[in-house]
């Protein structure tokens, strides 16, 4: 009883202040969806949430929070108590919570508030150690459930794909360009396709990407204006599922048309690359490895990488990342030194870009286990449409 | 020339770290839609980005800042310089970048993360100031061109609205429910079908509300599940224009079938509390004087508001709140002491909710002008589906 009451007074207090539909911390912490920012702390082994009248009835009924508190009563206390301030901000609020619950000393998370974070130090004697990394470390490691969320959402990011190959299967050329309906088929539409099919699997892709050409070369460019026959174009798709807040995150390559040598060889140096990463991806092993794996296949059919004051060209992003309810979080599969988890679970997405040539990117997600990984999402990969 | 040396040193300089895919200022501030957090800062009337080499060329290319420096060489400064810290944060680099320009002082924005303003002011002497309150309070005044980009977000919320109405239209009724295409007709589908229709219209509508009967008395239920005649179904859309990320935000409130009496004198008490809005809203007006003006008329009708353990009743949330590219922004229209600025964008949504009878909002959005307000959003009040 003594070691009970021991570990509930040492284990520090969490306190968040997010909203759940942005915020992951928020949303893996109370399992509910709320659009805008709420209190919510960890004291004592029991969750506690802090809402407003609209919200109260809703996250009392479907949240994982152990007491849902009004928060009414305790902005009108604050008012009450520190009118004198001025503009008062929720650090009032939190300041009076605080010392209800007789707490001193809070966890923050690393993007908690700065505004609250300094009025709650200077002005209301709290102590705060905000995070330098995870918050929820356990976020990293996907319980089985979690793993089937994750694999619902690749099964949108699937979906995705899969109407943007129909509509390049559908598209006829006409000197050299796409058309498909009697219009030029852009990577506007390419991407609406995929959005209202991933809407209609119960999840949204935001940021999605279809990029031909050169335009693949630059991977944060979504791409934009018509598609060309014979031109690689990469799609990458990361829909969140409405209903749990779980991401997919899926790439494929496509070209209509027939490639070229060159193109055919960058293809399939990304495939093979991907496959050495699959091979490599254990618990304990380092991301240094898998990421080393990736660029020993690049290097030994040729493939440079350069950085360049333009921008740079082969092989320059990480060759994976942590997917769960953020679209990245922990862990890095990339030159940062960081021993993969039984568990986790990450993408592997290796790409070569050189303008001229064009982009290649392929990507699936695995859970890494003791042995070979277990595949998350599943999708074809042929890429070559007539 | 000494006087606009002294203007650069004394107006503080501006620091951000933020993506700009979530973060409204950092959207704001650099017209760029970056989706991982990155350093911007305002120093001397010049806005600066630093960015990694997967944003470079792009951000160089699109956005407002007038200098672009790359990440790369700040961040590996940073290694050598505070290795000895152990895992080191963007924190680091910010005081690298903040040494090379000689600045020791910023202002940050309330949301600013309070990892690094730990880290900036305890570890590296730097002194930040948290914004309590808009960190641009510009934002609140549209331009012309705001305007038309929160009028073209409407534009999506309308065809939303429209996708939801024809539905309806084409729903029948059995045993009370309602079927389309032979199959019951959800709130689900309904929403669903508005976010297709957004999509379509270059939007994203994300946390739809479809919501019938009682579940449309708590305005934060999404809606689920069947859909019945004679029940009012509040369909709320506030989509987010993919190009401009500018917002639109509309309700309407239908009904299929004929609806009660009781149902028709809480929709008319609604819209006329719609209109005694619209004609108190003009610059320098309180908000408060306009949600008073909501109120007189649902007072002088009979519907009373409570506020008990269990939830809230009659008309309980604010009259409006401003739009851009937040959603939720200055200035509120509630009971909140506020005066309307010419210019400034609000909503105008006042809603009744009854357990039993439902819910009913009607939500228009327009620009405060000296006289009376120019309306930003266009759908029919027709309710009532045969």
């Amino acid at each position: 009883m003594s070691s009970a009451r021991s570990a509930a007074s040492t284990a520090p207090a969490l306190l968040l202040f997010a909203d759940s539909a942005h915020n992951a911390d928020q949303l893996y912490f109370g399992r509910v969806h709320v659009p805008d920012a709420f209190i919510s702390f960890a004291l004592g082994g029991k969750k506690y949430a802090v809402v407003n009248a609209l919200e109260f009835a809703r996250v009392k009924r479907d949240s994982d929070f152990d007491v849902v508190l009004p928060l009414e009563p305790y902005a009108d206390a604050a008012f009450g108590k520190y009118s004198h301030l001025g503009r008062l901000s929720p650090a009032e609020t939190i300041a009076v919570i605080a010392a209800e619950f007789r707490v001193r000393h809070f966890r923050v998370p690393e993007d908690f508030p700065a505004s609250l974070y300094a009025r709650l130090t200077q002005l209301h004697g709290l102590r705060l150690d905000p995070a330098n990394g995870p918050f929820f470390p356990e976020r990293e490691i996907k319980t089985a459930r979690e793993a089937a969320a994750l694999r619902e959402g690749n099964r949108a990011a699937a979906l995705g794909i899969a109407a943007a190959e129909r509509a390049l299967r559908a598209a006829t050329v006409r000197a050299g360009k796409l058309f498909l309906d009697g219009r030029p088929l852009t990577s506007e539409r390419l991407k609406t396709a995929i959005e209202i099919a991933c809407l209609e699997a119960g999840a949204f892709s935001l940021d999605t990407i279809a990029a031909g050409g050169d335009q693949a070369c630059d991977p944060h460019e979504a791409g934009h204006g018509p598609l060309r026959a014979g031109e690689l174009i990469v799609v990458d798709v990361f829909p969140r599922v409405q209903k749990t807040g779980y991401h997919g995150d899926m790439t494929r390559t496509f070209l209509k048309g027939r490639a070229s040598d060159a193109r055919r060889a960058l293809v399939a140096a990304v495939r093979e690359a991907q496959l050495a990463a699959l091979k490599a991806i254990r618990a304990g092993v380092n991301g240094q490895v898998v990421h080393g794996a990736v660029n020993t296949v690049f290097a030994a059919r040729g493939y440079e990488t350069k950085r360049t004051a333009k921008g740079a060209t082969g092989f320059f992003h990480g060759t994976g990342h942590g997917l769960g309810l953020a679209v990245h979080e922990a862990p890095r599969v990339s030159t940062v030194d960081y021993v993969l988890k039984k568990g986790s679970v990450v993408t592997v997405e290796p790409g070569l870009y050189y303008p001229g040539l064009g982009g290649c990117r392929i990507e699936d997600v695995v859970q890494v286990t003791a042995t070979r990984p277990k595949m998350l999402s599943d999708f074809h990969y042929e890429w070559e449409i007539e």
